[in-house]
């Protein structure tokens, strides 16, 4: 039986991290979304300021040989009323080949146990509303829905509108 | 008529930052929410890598005096499908006394000038469902609702259970 390591992601992932991010929006039902470049996660993840962090999940066998099979991507963000940073996921994202062994409770356990030990009081992601797969595993996580909140995006001409009144 | 300033805020604001944290935790019926101190938002906003920035909006009246009105505070999320970072709105907050001239659109499109100069390609920040006048307002900047988007939330024993999964 297969083991699954978690650990931190190392430039040399960024291959994978990129396939791993085109997967995930191909998921999504969005897979000319996925623009991100090599160029883009070296400079955003693994310079002296990252914007990102990254772990990666692999399956060791035992030839040793490691598979990589799936990863969480997150960055903080910040509460004014508790007074301190939380974690955000941004990706999780298990290969289908290799899901319904814990890989992804493997995951998002580990990024909860960074939020705990870097003293986060919130650890928050968003999910769609028609991944019903998703959802059910996140309640069974006791996760709370922030249902009252819709999140406002501004992009593109909107932006430039609106930047070029300051 | 008194003129609108927007500016960095300084470790000498963080009591009306705070002031305004209340006052907004008030407007969306949580008051008793905010919770964070002086030393929170100093050690988070204003050391060596600040976890959020605060813009202060200020009215001068003719005779110099400068009064707080209202502030934006942000911090950076990123987007694996853009391959950059984003900026998220936490807080825009206008006091009651001074809404109506346009003190909010000035402090939200200085933050979105902001965003423009660092090349990020989003600028985000949630609504609650029931604040009409501020849907109306991000509507009239043709924001878009990330309707099919819902946020989850760990905290507290149901985050301490899963981090001890990990």
């Amino acid at each position: 039986m297969p083991n699954i390591t978690i650990r931190p992601a190392v430039p040399a992932d960024i291959p994978e991290i990129l396939a791993f991010i085109r997967e995930l929006a191909t998921y999504e039902r969005e897979p000319e979304s996925a623009q991100a470049t090599h160029e883009d996660l070296l400079r955003d993840g693994f310079g002296p300021t990252p914007r990102f962090h990254c772990l990666i999940a692999e399956l060791s066998s035992t030839n040793n040989l490691l598979t990589p099979a799936g990863f969480a991507l997150y960055f903080h963000n910040y509460s004014t009323w508790r007074g301190n940073a939380g974690i955000f996921l941004e990706d999780l994202f298990v290969r289908p080949a290799f899901r319904g062994r814990g890989i992804g409770k493997a995951l998002i356990a580990a990024v909860a146990a960074i939020a705990v030990a870097e003293g986060c009081s919130r650890f928050e992601w968003a999910v769609l509303d028609w991944n019903t797969p998703a959802i059910d595993f996140y309640t069974s996580l006791d996760a709370t829905p922030l249902s009252e909140w819709t999140t406002m995006r501004l992009t593109g001409p909107a932006l430039a509108t609106l930047a070029a009144k300051a």
